[in-house]
């Protein structure tokens, strides 16, 4: 039996419910919200499904962090508001720090056990500030650029107009304005980009700017529509089972950070993660400019986590 | 090849787009929206998810109606803002009837073969409406009570603790407070309440307020998380499933109304329906108090019919 | 971590394997066959699917009883041959007791814990001597008539041309010839088979006709393609995952038999499970041919179970 | 609507019958084979599934040639018996020259429209054969070395206990033991394999092994348990899909060929796909020992064609 603990019924959260629905992983989900009215409302919502033929009859429910004491996985999805005419980042920041200490000291009392998953924003700074309490680092993974990632080779893809699954291609560093895009080791079916551009009549690929938009979408999206959740849900349901099943998947996540020497931080490398959580993280060569950047996303996280911290004296 | 449009993309329409992305049905998804934005921001944010190994590579975008030319399905789930304060309905009634003469305006210049499947509510009103159009009446499909019929079969499924699937149970009239749940036809794996009840300890089923239950669950799920998305969206994309794949299931839903001499109006009723939509409505026997809430319901919507027709005069 | 253990790769324990890979409930499949040879083919074959990139990255090997030790769940579909041409289901009852007592006496020493599932045939005589083991007997699930309940519904379904899920309908008794289809609690959605025939213009059931291909069919099926394994595999799919989701489904299964009188043997009746395995069964009202029917499946497993058991002194 | 035809109800396309079931895709699917009995037999068995309540109630059914005239795929699985302890690979190209004529004479008069995926063995010299026919040839499909390209990727995940998913590489040339495995393009998560093995403590990896093992475990598979069916008919699966969703995937498939100035025969290629089969086949960079292997590869199906031909002079 497996139980599903998810904090936070915002829209990632709600959506996260929705996608994990799709899985056959859980007999339990247990919604925790400050708001318990919302939480109450998805957990109806959802069950209301499981009249249908093609449902499959699982107990969604509010609960306490006392229930998640036997959890197998916890998603933390819980943010402050975030304002979409302002989305002052520093703020979120503060106002996230506060609530996943809240929630962290609350977990680490009743399991040292289940894999917590971390999404909140600034996610690299929020993983970081998760490890401060008594739980196992390898068990705390942020999404961080896994969504990049996703969204680095979709924006590939679709200039090659080709599957997205044919692109070997990842993001590392930090989940936002610093997320650094591993040109030097994107790969179409195997082929570097030359070699493909050379065999088909697409225009080149124009690097600076895919770069730029592997953020700026996420911009787009979040003010198009008001909130990201669709992509960064099914991020994370791939996370889950790829721990749950064991798949041994390497993919670019975030932990709390000894790699390269770029210590007292937390950002995405790629990650060996197996049903205990986190295995190994991969030192991958860079080139110069990769290493640029990704010293630069170091200590932007760096920095954030220092303004965070003080800003409560 | 096989291709959805999908009108309005608010909670409702956005989460169609979330679950109908799970099925393998469609390669192509246009996307149409007052508001262009919003319906860029869920192409975009769903697109992203497309670089993760277990998804599909298919085309959402943005379009217009012409696109629609070709749709195998359309979804209508646009709707005039409702008030989580008010909610009243005959205001909704009458913007929502607006929009759906704009919509169905544009379609039958586009179409005269994809199903459409109605969710905006009044769903029967709308459904009735859209009638008064140059579109097949089998064609026109109204979500109606198949969303009561989950939360009904739910709800007895609760209460006697067993999967909601072994619960043969529907509802048939009106999407709202008219809404006839069949009491005279409902068993548990083939046996009435009564043999049911006899062969176990838990209490004696409280028909009265489960019959409460079934629309007022809607509203709970309104008011505690602000909108009603999950169920709906996975009852609609269960409609789509077995007409796409010619499955010929009946499922209480809503077509204009010639049956049991209940004229003018539209509502839920037991429906047989495959590739081209409805084969046929089913008169089955009620009891007199189902009689009695099958014409209540009929006169409701009727009425609701003629106070949104008349009001922009 | 949830592990399966397949004992018998034959036709019906390799098809479980391909559609139990569908699922994601495991992240570790056991193979066991006296037939090692075939165990490692199979194993082979089908992590071969894994470089796929919707497939899932799961171990499955050969393995001994001993690692069934921490199985979550166990198949039983070995079986002695049978010959296409002959099928004499006595001499194939003698040859499976043996086969299921040293399978039996394998898996009593290494757990208590799993949920043992039962297919090989006779499954009612193989369920019953299953039970002489010292294993907790609500822990012993024949698949028993859910396949004939499968069968029952697709036929009734075929003669209506609707989808066989509108049909609630199911066998109980034994799995053979001695099948009980409960004609007396058939409905379709709701409606019983009167008032639906009343309402379309479909020829009446030939209620003999159906009935006698319940078991028919399962004969149709072996003399064409030389056995039977699509249904039954998906059957047992079926109930693996409302025990592993913990789905309190009601399915008619085969287990040791106290109800209605009718003891020493095991035979099928609507049967309610969750995680633990048998919650309850159910003691349904039948007609006086039901009940005479059924008293004969309990006295033709009773006798097989007999001869069965003689044989070997 | 959308329409499959599987020619050949063997191991290979029973069993793809079976996966083919769980996509979403098809609404009717037809059989054919000489042996009508074993069609039959398997319709009836994949259609007694549809009782169960997470099945799609679909169109299974023996059919001939003429009802695949609107059908939107054709699969050819059919194949002259193989004889486990010759395997004598020339004899049985001979035999299935003939099927493949008699196959394709009968498809190219009912339609031009279908992409035809071509199984039978030697896939690439029936590929080949079949183009002979009045059919188009960007819609003849040999699955090829895609079979081989997941065996590739799964046996160096296995050697690095890593995700399958993880690894990009593929196998070109001749499916069978003319595979040419392209360890020039290979990537662990975009890493080339130095660079992996640098970063972790697994063993180097044995590349002639692993090419040895690309084809011989086919042989494995084969010996062990009697014939390969599970993994091709995934791989055809993920074909079907990859075309009928219109996803432009890249994957190893043979078609008659034109590229490298190697003509006269048909070899795997990575090749672009979309809904109307062949986009574009890449003549990829090759280092030497590749290239030398992938013109053995041409020679050798050029061989097996020439001797094909002549023998039923």
């Amino acid at each position: 039996m497996s139980k599903l603990g998810i904090v936070g019924l915002g829209r990632v959260g709600s959506q996260i419910l929705t996608d994990v629905q799709n899985l056959n992983l859980f007999s339990e989900i247990i919604l925790i919200d400050t708001n318990k009215e919302v939480a109450s409302g998805e957990a109806l919502d959802h069950s209301h499904i499981q009249g249908l033929s093609n449902s499959t009859n699982i107990d969604i429910r509010v609960g306490d962090y006392q229930e998640l004491a036997d959890a197998s996985f916890i998603i933390i999805a819980s943010s402050a508001p975030t304002d979409p005419n302002e989305g002052d980042r520093v703020l979120l920041a503060q106002d996230n720090r506060q609530m996943i200490e809240a929630v962290m000291s609350q977990i680490q009392q009743v399991t040292q056990e289940a894999i917590v998953i971390l999404i909140s924003n600034p996610v690299d700074t929020i993983t970081y500030i998760a490890n401060r309490f008594d739980y196992p680092a390898h068990k705390l993974i942020g999404t961080g650029t896994s969504l990049e990632t996703s969204r680095f080779k979709t924006l590939i893809a679709n200039h090659y107009k080709i599957d997205p699954k044919n692109v070997e291609a990842f993001v590392i560093g930090e989940h936002g304005q610093h997320a650094v895009p591993v040109w030097s080791k994107v790969r179409i079916h195997g082929m570097s980009l030359d070699e493909f551009e050379a065999l088909t009549d697409v225009p080149e690929i124009d690097k600076a700017n895919i770069s730029a938009k592997v953020d700026q979408v996420s911009m787009d999206v979040f003010y198009q529509k008001g909130w990201t959740n669709a992509a960064i849900s099914k991020v994370t349901v791939n996370i889950i089972q790829a721990i749950a099943l064991n798949q041994r998947s390497i993919i670019p996540l975030t932990t709390i950070n000894y790699e390269f020497g770029l210590t007292d931080s937390a950002f995405s490398l790629p990650t060996l993660i197996d049903r205990e959580g986190v295995i190994q993280r991969f030192e991958i060569k860079l080139n110069q400019s990769e290493w640029i950047q990704l010293k630069a996303a170091h200590q932007y996280i760096k920095q954030t986590i220092k303004q965070v911290s003080k800003t409560d004296k």
